[in-house]
């Protein structure tokens, strides 16, 4: 692996947080080859999907770093190089990864990652397929497996997906469409609502209007799961009277207020958050779950239960396009995901 | 049945809500005895518990009942009559039962329960002991086992039970232990600790003082599993950090003031409200589970896998020694149960 000590790679990072507006909020940078230690990889990177993690990342603050940082932190790409405790990955395996935002991401020619974060690219999909979907598929499995705790007897019971639309909502509703769920979504523009149907939503209500109403007039006074993946305390008291006695709700999207615990308690009703990182990054006995749920999903992908949310590619990685794409990202105006792709 | 519909009954009841040092607050009575319905037993009642709860619905207000207000939702006795509908209680059968809050109680010579708040009296416990267990029993198993949804994977796992020495407090500790759990609880008197000490808890730290700190004195950086049976918004920052990834944290008390959410985030963390009646009140398809767990405590009871939490029986069921109970608990320094008997 000294090889890559000495070499260089492209790539796009920053030193200070600054507006997409400003040139030097992302900027074409040269930096070494990194190193994987013992348990990580080295991936060349084909494709890198964009979040709103790396634009919540890149918000602008008085922060300066000293090393360039970048970001990307769902992508695919080719093994170069392994550490010496990896097994089941080898040089020259094409895969797929989530990634740590603690450390610098795939916005790269070349990306260290941790085996965990690492799992077999789906066959069947291109590498700007595949970089679209482990973000996102890793915390939509997770919320609806292993936080909602959405098992076999749950067969047939009914989910209500907050911002269906959404990069986690799109995969989360058609996991859970395709184990069995009923899956009311909720959007607003209509190519939104279209989008949801088309990745799993049975059907979708306005959740600009009133929630409730529209369940009702929909047949469904009641739900048996909620996933929130827009600002909870938007919703609070809604969902308070939607979810069903002993119901559960799961929280991707953080709460921008403080909230009343009082109206759980009636029906006794679990809340629970979902952060796909939260195995790694307290390195839980259980850490190995992450490559896990990417391998399922991967092989959701192949067997087409799952389908790729990618709508936009653009090409090559370099500061321009991902300034694009975290302009479009900003922009809420997004339907699906963008993926950057080649050097 | 009809032989009752003429009768009347001794009970304590009121009309108006005052405190408890009022003597119209609680009030000799003399009413009809209540007729069963289908699905519903009436009970002789030997021994009725008093809890917080009977405090918290006799709490003043301007209110003004036309029908006296008969409060008591935990004791034992015997049946003398059913509904058509109830298959497994006969009568003649020895029974303690938990009630609905929304209804009149047992603190009179007869009370009508529907069947699923009833349950076979251990044979082994006197009345007394026995009226003193199902509401805090029921509170505390599902606390446990269905809102914790605590498991065989999770013996040797770590649960820190705040108030420790209170009337669910007590029960949980004891089931947590039962089931192979460690049990930290919490507690500041020392007759609390040692009554917590004498009731499941391993060792107990004082809920008064820093429990970040206590907890890592007695070697615990973090806890599996939190149930909390005092305000959680006192402890809410202390729970965010003691609680491990992925925990779980039951509140039976609700919180007094509105909470940040983001802190359960980062690690994934799971809040669940545990309300007894939410079965019973919503009807729900698994409304037995009720009696289920309320049989099974009477199997432990009578094995002495759990021991009765009663401390303080007081004779006969009367206006005078109710208000003595009621003030005892409005004073919450009462360790264990209360419970009074005979007419």
């Amino acid at each position: 692996m000294s090889k890559h000590l000495a070499k260089t790679m492209k790539a796009v990072g920053f030193y200070k947080y600054l507006p997409i507006s400003d040139v030097n909020s992302l900027m074409d940078i040269v930096v070494g080859i990194p190193v994987p230690k013992a348990n990580e990889v080295l991936v060349e990177v084909k494709a890198t999907a964009i979040n709103p993690i790396d634009t919540k990342l890149r918000a602008t603050k008085s922060q300066i770093e000293t090393e360039a940082r970048i970001l990307g932190f769902d992508g695919s790409g080719i093994i170069t190089a392994k550490g010496d405790a990896v097994k089941t990955l080898q040089p020259g395996d094409h895969v797929f990864f989530t990634g740590d935002l603690r450390r610098n991401g795939s916005n790269a020619q070349y990306v260290v990652l941790d085996e965990v974060h690492v799992a077999h690219k789906p066959t069947n999909l291109s590498f700007e397929q595949a970089a679209a979907m482990p973000l996102t598929s890793v915390t939509a499995y997770e919320s609806l497996f292993d936080r909602l705790l959405i098992n076999e007897k749950d067969k047939g019971k009914t989910i209500l997906i907050i911002n269906s639309a959404g990069g986690v909502g799109s995969i989360a509703s058609q996991l859970a469409n395709a184990y069995g769920l009923k899956v009311i979504g909720t959007a607003s523009r209509p190519e939104s609502v279209d989008f949801s149907k088309a990745h799993g939503a049975h059907f979708v209500v306005n959740h600009k209007q009133d929630l409730e109403q529209q369940l009702k007039e929909n047949g469904f006074s009641e739900v048996d799961f909620i996933l929130v993946n827009y600002d909870p305390y938007k919703y609070w008291d809604s969902l308070m009277r939607i979810i069903k006695p002993q119901g559960r709700i799961c929280l991707v999207v953080d709460s921008s207020g403080l909230v009343d615990l009082k109206p759980l308690k009636a029906k006794s009703i679990t809340l629970v958050s979902e952060m796909m990182s939260t195995r790694i990054v307290y390195n839980t006995d259980d850490k190995y779950r992450h490559t896990e749920i990417l391998e399922e999903v991967s092989r959701m992908l192949d067997s087409g239960e799952l389908k790729s949310t990618l709508t936009k590619v653009i090409t090559p990685i370099k500061a321009d396009t991902l300034r694009e794409a975290h302009r479009l990202i900003e922009s809420q105006k997004m339907i699906g995901k963008i993926v950057l792709s080649g050097f």
